[in-house]
C-alpha cells in the first residue's frame, strides 16, 4: 500500500474520535447529547438544502467541505459552549495547534489544502466560509425545539444572547435569518430560552 | 417565512431521526453502536480524501451529496445488516417507499432532485454512484479494527464473506481495494473476522 494511502487511513481512523466529542445539542433518543460528527453531517446536508440562499459568488462545494472538517480540531480541544466567552478566547490558539497536528497526518498536498480550508472557515471572511458558518450556527437552533423537553434551559440562555451571537446571519441571508428567528421563537414558546 | 423554507425546516427536523438509527459499527466510547448520521459524515469526508482515486469522469461533488443522503431512508426502515440476505431482499421496496415519503417533504424541485440522486446511488451504475458506494463499503471496514475489542465477532463473519461482498471495489479502484484488503487483514489479526 502506498505511503500516502497509509497516511489517509490513519487520518480516517483518527476521525473516529470526533464521534466521542459531545455538544450542548441533544438527540431524539432519550437525553443523549449530539456529537460533533452527527452535527457536521446535519450541517453539511443543510448546505445542499439552502444552497439557493448562499450569497452571490459562493462556491457551496467549498462550504460543504469546510463544514465536513470544521470540527475535527475538537478531537483535541473538545466542544466549546457558544456562550462560554472565557473558554472561547482560550480555545482559539488550542484549535490552531490541533488543526496543525491533525491535518499534518495527511499526505502532501492534502494536509496543507485542508488546513487552509479550516483556517478560511475560522476567519469567516470569504463568502464560502460565511455561508458555512451560517449553517454551523443554524443547525443547533433548528435542533433545540425538536429534541429538548419543554422547559429545559440548562444554561439559562436568553433570547437576546442568542440574537447577539447569531444576528450576523441576517447580513448573509435575510431569508435564513427569518428561519433562525422562527426557531428562536419556538424555543421561547417551549421554555428552552428566556424571553428577555 | 416562505412556504419552501418551512418545508426545508421540516425536512431538517426529520433528519434528526437518522441520529437514532444504529448500525453494526461501533465507536470509541464504550460499546456504543455508530449511528447512520455519524457514518454518513465519515464517508462524506472520505470522498474528499480519496477523490484522486475516483474513476475518470466521476463528479465527486455528486458522490459527496449522494453519501450525505444515502441513508435517510433508514429513518423508516432501520439499518440492514450487510450479510442478512433475506432482509436485504425485502428492504429494497421499503427503502423506495421511504425515499418517496421523506424527499417529498422538500419543496420543488429539490424533492425530485434528491430523490433522483438517491435512486442513482442505489442503482450503482454511474461513476458518481459507484464511487459513493465504494466509500459506503470502505468506511465500516476501516472502522472495525479501530473500534472493536480483540476477538469480538458477534455475527461470525468470515473473510470470504467480506471479500465476496466488497470485491467490486477492485474494479472501481485497485488502490482502494488494497486499502480494503489491508483492513480485512487487520480484522482477521484481531480476531474480528474468521480467517476462512
Amino acid at each position: 500500500m502506498r505511503e500516502s494511502l497509509k497516511k489517509q487511513v490513519e487520518f480516517i481512523s483518527e476521525l473516529e474520535k470526533l464521534k466521542t466529542v459531545f455538544r450542548q445539542n441533544q438527540t431524539l433518543d432519550g437525553d443523549r447529547y449530539e456529537n460533533s460528527a452527527e452535527h457536521s453531517w446535519h450541517a453539511a446536508l443543510m448546505v445542499i438544502l439552502f444552497a439557493d440562499y448562499a450569497p452571490e459568488g459562493t462556491d457551496v462545494v467549498r462550504s460543504m467541505k469546510m463544514i465536513l472538517i470544521h470540527d475535527v480540531v475538537e478531537i483535541d480541544t473538545g466542544d466549546t459552549f457558544l456562550y462560554d466567552e472565557k473558554r472561547r478566547e482560550e480555545v482559539a490558539k488550542e484549535e490552531e495547534t490541533a488543526a496543525e497536528r491533525i491535518f499534518s497526518m495527511l499526505p502532501d498536498p492534502q494536509n496543507s489544502e485542508l488546513l487552509a480550508l479550516w483556517r478560511e472557515f475560522e476567519a469567516r471572511e470569504t463568502p464560502d466560509a460565511k455561508f458555512a458558518v451560517v449553517m454551523d450556527a443554524l443547525q443547533p437552533l433548528l435542533n433545540h425545539p425538536v429534541t429538548r423537553r419543554d422547559g429545559q434551559n440548562i444554561h439559562n440562555v436568553t433570547k437576546s444572547q442568542i440574537i447577539n451571537k447569531k444576528s450576523f446571519i441576517k447580513e448573509i441571508s435575510p431569508d435564513l435569518w427569518e428561519v433562525a428567528m422562527d426557531a428562536i421563537k419556538r424555543c421561547v414558546k417551549k421554555g428552552l430560552v428566556k424571553d428577555i
